[in-house]
């Protein structure tokens, strides 16, 4: 290429690419501000011809036009689905109407599905491009931080049921994930900090650098800056890493569950109320008592366990059942709500638990009376 | 083992086994009078503790006593859910009535789905099984011919929607599939003539030997004799080595839709009444429109055609248009009805036509002019 020729080019947005080599399905993993202005090029590029774009009432008026634009502007034909904003959208009636929307449109096996959107819309529209015409290709372009450091990335996807969280879903992964780090710019600052809960789990599970690094540039990541981009490159990499090592949770996997046992429940008990309790701040209540949970069983170190609780308060998360609002029931409720977990095996409880910060590890077959002691000591406590 | 030993175990009916041997997700296919009796020792031996039997009502009465007998013997907990007999049940009604079936049986990841039925019941139980907790294993115990030599071999499980049938679902391979060739004897004489078109359609796919083997012997496979096991046995072997060559049907498991683009076109144009063409006689009229058809082409001499039809109305299915009662529209129509297929690519249509009997090949970019004059010759013939 001639210097002319390249001095014609319009500046790449700066961006790391993250590779996900699972055989016969390997993917990208863009991360960057404004990567999502090349979504109709690389949707060109992959060979389709029409695109339903998925996402919800929120993030349309944000995001929608800049996507349409760059996807008609790149010859596809676009058909939009809309669904509402929120978690209820993860059932078996917005999945029909999706997959409806997609035949309607004449999606045929080269097309593809974008999901444009928070976690929501990612696993519903994954799940739907996994079974429509028993699988189309789908590109996600995560719009939260949660989104973009934990759900686009891993091939999980599903829905909800009356008995619990993503208890009905498929394995797909997604043909590119674009990450763009500056669609955060309009994230609520709540959404922020619970999707902050997911980065710091990373450095949680086995890299006490990473969490170190977090406690100290938290501040930059949510302002926007440099380390923003690498908060979100080094999440995906760590989940990529676990991914790879066991793409269908069959066993290293679980370590991704670090604070889930506890915050599912937690979500269950205040029936899925975001008012009350959303996803990521469930995680961040969930890791705390992990942490105190292995102190308690003499596994960890306190001091491990307060610098975890310091951390996640330091960025306005909660850590303790008192600071859900309205209460969580009995220590009985919250064993119940983890019993339909899909960790459950032979009907023992499996926690995800830790020596030490960067130091977790699967703890299968833990006795319930251990986990109701200990969740009676922690409904004692007041608020902080 | 002693000949003591030997002496007392109970005399194992006589079987073939068929291994598919897919990477990761081998299994068998036992096929032989009396091996439904033997699904609790399975069951068991694959390590489930428990057990969702799905079953029309249809074939309730008449099957599902010894199959949850012998579950039970094996010391499984078995829960049931029931669908209405018929094509009605792949819907996303049923499919959450029994995912929600499944949760509230607290099966676990470890444990089993038996699908206990023909290919509606296959289908939507191992879709079912293919999303519930992203997926638990399965076990087919296929009740039709249409089911033990086609529909519950390979993997491919759905519904349908308004837009036509298995326009969305999964590949989900079972873990066993157990052909009774015993449970056939109560089948009704027509659908037992539906099933056959599936077993005739893989002579005339790649194995002209097994067609002419079919026409000396097809009297034989109706009575239930050793011919009927031998052509389920080599039908799900020809079904076996097209899928183990292309298990997600991006190359030649197309082949397998040999009579299929004509078929569904004429089931969607009878809207699916059963009184009116059931899915096997669809294929019978496709298969001797594609040799008719082929034979227009130039591509295939008119004694295979005439074979073909001979053949298929000797054993009493319509080869015909005008054999479907109430008609079935415009070429046009038809046409219509055929473009929302799985395998349209970019507007055009693909046949699977034929060079002879045992010589069928994938014709994609086939022009409608083409197609739509040839119906029209066709529904100007008389019923025969």
């Amino acid at each position: 290429m001639t210097s002319a020729a390249l001095g014609e080019r319009p500046a790449e947005p700066a961006r790391e690419t993250i590779r996900v080599p699972l055989e016969g399905r390997a993917y990208d993993i863009l991360v960057g501000r404004g990567v999502s202005g090349e979504l109709g090029a690389h949707a060109a590029v992959l060979g389709a011809r029409a695109v339903c774009l998925v996402t919800d009432e929120a993030v349309y008026a944000l995001h929608a036009p800049a996507a349409e634009a760059s996807l008609a502007a790149a010859g596809l034909r676009v058909e939009r689905v809309v669904v509402p904003a929120g978690e209820s959208s993860k059932s078996f009636t917005q999945l029909q109407t999706i997959c409806d929307a997609m035949l309607a449109a004449r999606l045929e096996r080269g097309d593809l599905v974008v999901a444009l959107g928070g976690g929501v819309v990612g696993d519903l529209a994954g799940f739907a491009a996994a079974i429509v015409l028993r699988g189309v290709r789908f590109i996600q372009v995560p719009t939260t931080l949660l989104a973009q450091v934990d759900s686009s990335v891993g091939g999980k996807t599903g829905i909800n049921t009356a008995r619990g969280k993503n208890l009905v879903g498929a394995f797909h992964q997604p043909a590119l994930v674009l990450a763009d780090t500056a669609l955060l710019d309009t994230l609520a600052p709540r959404d922020m900090r619970a999707g902050y809960a997911e980065v710091a789990k990373y450095g949680l599970i086995n890299d006490p650098g990473f969490f170190a690094w977090c406690e100290a540039h938290w501040a930059d990541i949510f302002a926007g800056g440099s380390a923003r981009d690498h908060a979100v490159a080094q999440s995906c990499l760590a989940k990529v890493a676990v991914v790879l090592r066991d793409e269908r949770e069959e066993g290293d996997r679980a370590l991704l569950n670090l604070g889930h046992t506890f915050g599912h429940a937690l979500e269950r008990a205040v029936a899925y109320d975001g008012a009350r309790l959303i996803h990521g701040e469930g995680v961040a209540v969930g890791m705390a008592l992990a942490f105190r949970f292995s102190v308690r069983l003499g596994l960890c170190p306190r001091a491990d366990s307060d610098r975890v609780d310091a951390h996640l308060r330091s960025v306005g998360l909660p850590t303790l059942l008192a600071d859900v609002p309205g209460g969580v029931g009995t220590a009985d409720d919250l064993i119940a709500a983890m019993g339909q977990d899909k960790k459950v095996r032979a009907g023992q409880l499996t926690f995800i638990l830790a020596r030490g910060i960067g130091r977790s590890f699967i703890a299968p077959g833990i006795a319930r009376e251990e986990v109701r002691a200990f969740l009676e000591d922690e409904l004692a406590r007041a608020p902080s």
